[in-house]
């Protein structure tokens, strides 16, 4: 199937819900997808199909929503899978990258042995929207002295021009939305 | 492979921290055991033998490690995924469950279309303790007219008597800890 088709059918199985988290805001709700076995299934081997076009050691995903994705591809690829979680929830020696919120700063932590020096990692999540948190996801890999082989993403928000902040890392994104 | 065997050499993929997340609690990282990949196929294989075993019509799993596993082992069974979350984080319209802690209480929300009425619905988490957090999904499950297949974990902290808290309900888990 063309991924325009893909992309479209894909698009129909995702919930608009007006005014979350905030006035103004149409969320993207992946859930109505997730619930779709056969769905779920196509995103996740479309994301394994732009993987297996490069060397892919191990995926990595950003709590919570990324890692339904990130677990979901690193079974499929059948490599093992790095969780980067908000501050404080990872239990070992740990790494953190802030990033810039509307109001004031967050960050993200990654585990020191999560990727490996020389690993080839693929970084997904289900949004792309500024790109804050995936520069911070990068980041960390790169800090780790692993590679992102790619950001690859179900959805994305291309008028918030996430993409150019990722750059010069590869991006992928199956649905894209061009207009609030 | 016998189910001791697996238990055993899966067992070893989890790493012991001390002192966290405060002071006398031997926290479980499964982090070591995603990140090989064999053995995440391993588990999420085990967590999948025992749902064929059964009529399974979909995964639900509570955020954020919850997702790990249960967006896995949806795909392993080829089912839609119903993601269960702390408050406010899910868009839509949402019933909730509160459950106790150790201070206090705190809740999870389902969408109200995550499952239907009449499905048979496979809940997993990475780790059973008390066993407050699976109730609560449970009760999230039944309260929609559909029935909880089982409970399915990686490790049970079994001095906790989290089983029996769950109870009637099914419930299996591949790693046992007797103690603290």
């Amino acid at each position: 199937m063309r991924q325009e088709d893909l992309a479209t059918r894909l698009g129909e199985k995702i919930r608009n819900v007006p005014d979350f988290p905030k006035p103004g805001i149409q969320f993207k709700d992946i859930t109505t997808l997730l619930a779709d076995g056969a769905a779920f299934r196509e995103a996740t081997q479309w994301m394994a199909g732009l993987a297996r076009a490069k060397r892919v050691d191990r995926v990595a995903a950003v709590e919570a929503r990324g890692f339904i994705f990130g677990a979901a591809l690193a079974r499929e690829l059948n490599t093992g899978f790095a969780p980067i979680r908000k501050p404080r929830k990872l239990p070992y020696k740990t790494i953190a990258e802030s990033y810039s919120l509307e109001y004031g700063t967050d960050s993200v932590e990654m585990h020191v042995d999560a990727v490996k020096p020389g690993e080839s990692v693929l970084l997904v999540d289900d949004l792309l929207a500024t790109g804050g948190t995936m520069l911070a996801a990068c980041r960390l890999v790169e800090r780790q002295k692993a590679s992102v082989a790619a950001c690859v993403f179900l959805i994305e928000l291309a008028f918030l021009k996430g993409r150019d902040k990722l750059s010069p890392r590869e991006t992928h994104a199956l649905i894209r939305v061009d207009s609030e």
